[in-house]
């Protein structure tokens, strides 16, 4: 299968799904910030919904997040095949008490699964899991995808402030190899917040990528690859800062002996061993990160389809100039091998 | 003046001073963490100290960060003919009582002066300011300047978590303007160190970049430029992370109503009006940052003659493969425009 400018044939690794309505909070804890949705406005001919959380405003949304047909009347714009969908990650509930927790994620990992199921095979699904309990994640992961067809599990990027490269979290990751599934780290309650100056859309602009940067450092100086060699994990926005920590490791790793005698790999070649999303809004940055990461670990990633999303995801292919083999690796071929055997029937059933 | 590979015609503006000792603490407050030196081994035919702060080892450095010869014995190799020395910024002293700092920052200041009344005109020096009071730090600076003969001054990335960009230090960057000093921003006590998994060097290694991308994000969204257009600053570190938080924060404010509504011009142009140091590692990334900010807006830095430094400042523009007026821009030209006319004097009699 070629690229060729009117094909739409990418796969985007990074779009969200948010459902219409919530459970009402039925547990016994304290519940906040439990999710609801409210009526909105409807514009451009959509249904909207405003999404609260803790009973606070957080965002409006349209039925794109939960109607595959909405949703797929933008791929032939998009350029796009397939998407492969993730919750909207403040509903990750990392914060909340473990029970309701499990039964939000629960929920949550349902919805996703019946608007794939609604979707000719064209949208995937990953799952959420509650992983201020690495155990109870991997029991609801090992569900998600053997008895709801979920491929994969999406991560925030710190779960309560622990960063991902932490130990604590290696038995996830090797059930993650076990089950023979990838993971998606997404940005979340970033650090660097009382570093913004402005409104707080700035927390999405400017921390979200900060704090991918430092998940996807700590992975490197942590080894969970060297250890875990088989595991495929991607980051989202391109890996946010990491391309410029990335020079900066590579030769502290060379000069500090400290750092020399924890990481066993160079932090450039670990680096590509990782995957990326291409969400970086600008042609020669994406080159960069080419450069930076590989041919091979770079994927689509649009965050459609909230309004601060890639709309021209493949023609930003094009744009950057990439050859036709870069170009058709970044548009599907690399998110095939990311995505792995769990979702290779997509593929056939839409070649 | 033009750049052969023999030629030592650099100005390195991102290099550090500590002095051999500190007066001992005369205050009446809780000092902690004064610093201190105390007698270390030798090594490499060079006199060390330990510096220690609040009573604890905080880095080994060699008498090359007090004395002039040593210091200079290494300009041939590093293809320099002049550094622009700042104080190793854990010495800024925002932490401290104000009476404490003062009394440091000025005791700084004066050894700073010192160091370069020693080196012929080769070294150039940035003053401390006692920043967590603005009126105080105003007058330091002043005293710096027009006594003891420092060309610019240096700040943290953040004074005590507050970021830069924050209209509060407003009035201390009018009087930058007002007395024609340019302001080099260095990392400092940064952001994200709960989000790290490995030894302390990770700190300088990977925290450093992320506070001072942080920093010049602040300034961009403050909007300190257009109320100072004529603000000579400059981010240390190639600006850390902000070279990829920029086609970020272009889009979202492009995107988010509130982010038009309260940032007033470009952040890509806001960005093209800073200055930053060439401390990147990574002929590829200073291809980018060059891409990314302009040739007119880099600057040779090095962290000289801390272990951590850049020793082919020079090189690494040879490596980046750019042309000739690039190659002297970086080297000397956008410094000699950042520094100004306190600093002419030192490129005539050095010419």
């Amino acid at each position: 299968m070629k690229l060729a400018p009117a094909c739409a044939c990418g796969i985007d690794v990074h779009a969200h799904v948010v459902p219409e309505r919530f459970p009402p909070y039925l547990g016994r804890g304290t519940p906040s910030p439990w999710p609801e949705t409210a009526p909105a406005p409807d514009a451009n001919g959509l249904c909207h919904r405003h999404v609260l959380v803790g009973g606070k405003h957080y965002r409006t949304v349209s039925e794109k997040c939960w109607s595959a047909p909405r949703r797929l009347a933008d791929f032939g714009a998009m350029g796009l095949a397939h998407q492969v969908l993730s919750p909207m990650p403040e509903l990750l509930s990392y914060w909340l008490a473990l029970a309701d927790a499990q039964g939000l994620i629960r929920f949550l990992n349902e919805q996703t699964a019946a608007i794939c199921a609604d979707s000719g095979g064209r949208l995937l699904g990953l799952a959420a899991v509650p992983l201020q309990d690495v155990d109870v994640a991997i029991a609801e992961l090992r569900h998600a995808v053997e008895a709801l067809g979920l491929v994969g599990v999406e991560l925030g990027s710190n779960v309560n402030g622990r960063p991902l490269g932490d130990p604590h979290f290696e038995p996830f990751f090797a059930a993650c190899v076990a089950l023979d599934v990838p993971v998606f780290v997404h940005a979340l309650k970033p650090a660097g917040m009382d570093r913004l100056v402005g409104p707080a859309a700035l927390q999405q602009v400017l921390a979200y990528p900060t704090d991918v940067g430092l998940a996807a450092a700590s992975v490197i100086t942590g080894g969970l690859l060297l250890r875990q060699p088989t595991l495929r994990i991607a980051f989202s926005h391109g890996g946010g800062t990491l391309a410029m920590l990335l020079p900066r490791l590579q030769q502290g790793w060379q000069v500090f002996p400290a750092l020399a005698g924890s990481i066993e790999q160079a932090p450039r070649e670990q680096a590509r061993r990782m995957f990326f999303d291409t969400l970086v809004f600008d042609a020669p940055t994406l080159r960069h990160l080419v450069d930076s990461f590989g041919a091979t670990q770079l994927m689509l990633g649009t965050d459609h389809p909230f309004n601060f999303h890639e709309r021209q995801p493949v023609g930003r292919l094009a744009e950057a100039g990439f050859d036709t083999t870069t170009r058709d690796a970044l548009a599907f071929g690399n998110a095939r091998r990311f995505l792995g055997r769990r979702s290779a029937a997509a593929w056939q059933e839409t070649a």
